[in-house]
């Protein structure tokens, strides 16, 4: 009889909500909730209980994988390791993520942004296979993207914040707010195309927009010069498109020409000239990546905590 | 008696000039010359010649580095591997440069862009020491930006051209050409900054400017939205500002303010917030950094044979 494969409970920390699951892979999630994010103590115990929980029933876990909302502290020498830093998200700022779970379980703790965890979930599993460097973008409640570089996850000074990238603004007509929405910056992606974006500066939200609205037609340009600067920065194999503003139909089609015409044929790769439709794609894992790249991280650290 | 270091020739292909040395690290050059960047077939027969003579007198060498201007091919796979491909500069596009240094020499050969050599060469010996990732920009003739991840350059689905980043167009009072000098794009960074960009764009060239001129502020800005992208992207631990244009006094320090102001306190890390001076910084290795880095391309490629 096969060992059965190491139990793993994983976290998607995202600021609506937690998901939190067990198991040892996409193909095996014993069991999986979502907890809405309220404040860090009480979601933080609702999310160990349920690993408890789930502990009982399954057998112990032998790590524990955390795909977190940001900005977060990835560097190990620092006091604030496995910290939600600098967010502007109320009562979240400064709050410990890695500490609780590592004192609680005792075991190897994976933490990284929960972009970052998508795109190791979508190499391992998805659509980036084979595709290193790999970019995951997510366009939803805000911006983000997550990179891959060498197998890895690219950390550095901090990690990519590509949501806020500064782009060309655009200048559709009938725009009620033509400004940048974000509170940092005056023309980053974030503050043109997130969601609350879209919303305060068309005064409609998205779910409400006719497939012909021209707002549409703005988002998929405003990504498109984020994917051109992305691109020349990173030459990524593949860019995976996520969140909930990319389910627009239509719309991943748009980037994908608006970003041709950008780039005018500067870039001479096959990929980008004749494949932008394999170059460009959605989420392998659909809405479980973060998810999968969250059980990705627990097993990166159950392994690398048996080689030390 | 210790056995000497072995000789490597490096080659820094340009478009203006090919620098050609032999020696055995930035402290060991033995020979080096200056070659005008004239037809392919000239030129490669001047470094030819020019290596060999310097074996001739000093000993075989072992290996052959080249960092080249672009772009170039880097898949080891592909039929045109070690090819400048679609480079606008006549007579250049579609030129073979490792084939006839192999077949010449029978040496390993290593190649990599221009940009990005420099930023091996900065990180063995110069300004990139312990700086991983490690960002390289050049402004001159062109914009370009040489990247290391994991102590390696970048490649990817071709490699970084940092220089085409697109960003929010300046708009300078006084400015008589106020669009994007680039053929290919109508917003990035080359056509703004690059020296041809800022004569067209000014009617004045970079040398003759005062001070005080208009332009220089406009350069400095410009280059920071470049920089912010980049910084959002890779999150490198360092960013080496090289090239012509960056040697006008005050620049760099302008720059440094620049890309402070418009991160906006987003990107909460001590290199940025306290220690800027530290984290924009001109070459260590000063001019040297390409044949210097090419120089290190070749110690690679003998590395790596060796293992092979």
């Amino acid at each position: 009889m096969d060992t059965p494969a190491p139990l793993i409970a994983a976290i998607e920390a995202g600021g609506t909500k937690f998901v939190v699951a067990v198991g040892s892979g996409p193909e095996d999630i014993k069991a999986i909730t979502r907890i809405e994010t309220s404040d860090p103590a009480h979601t933080m115990r609702e999310a160990i209980q349920f690993i408890s929980a789930s502990a009982r029933k399954y057998g112990p876990v032998q790590a524990i994988g955390v795909g977190s909302f940001g900005p977060i502290d990835l560097d190990p020498a620092s006091p604030t390791y496995g910290f939600i830093t600098t967010t502007p998200k109320p009562m979240w700022s400064h709050t410990a993520i890695v500490a609780p779970l590592h004192s609680r379980f005792q075991v190897p703790v994976g933490f990284d942004t929960d972009v970052n965890a998508a795109a190791i979930g979508e190499m391992l599993w998805g659509a980036g296979q084979e595709c290193d460097p790999l970019v995951y973008i997510t366009v939803g409640t805000g911006v983000g993207g997550g990179v891959i570089v060498g197998q890895q996850p690219l950390h550095g000074l901090l990690h990519p914040e590509i949501g806020h990238l500064h782009i060309p603004a655009p200048r559709t007509p009938g725009v009620i707010m033509p400004d940048c929405h974000c509170p940092y910056h005056k023309s980053c992606l974030e503050g043109f195309i997130s969601g609350p974006a879209i919303a305060a500066r068309w005064g409609i939200k998205g779910e409400d927009m006719p497939a012909d609205h021209p707002a549409l037609e703005e988002v998929a340009e405003t990504l498109a010069f984020g994917l051109v600067n992305v691109i020349l920065t990173l030459s990524p194999k593949r860019i995976i498109l996520g969140g909930g503003v990319m389910k627009q139909a239509g719309l991943i089609e748009s980037v994908r020409s608006h970003t041709v015409r950008l780039l005018n044929g500067y870039v001479n790769a096959h990929a980008i000239i004749y494949a932008i439709d394999s170059y460009i794609v959605a989420p392998g894992l659909g809405d479980r990546a973060g998810i999968c790249g969250a059980l990705a991280l627990g097993l990166n650290a159950m392994v690398e905590a048996r080689k030390a």
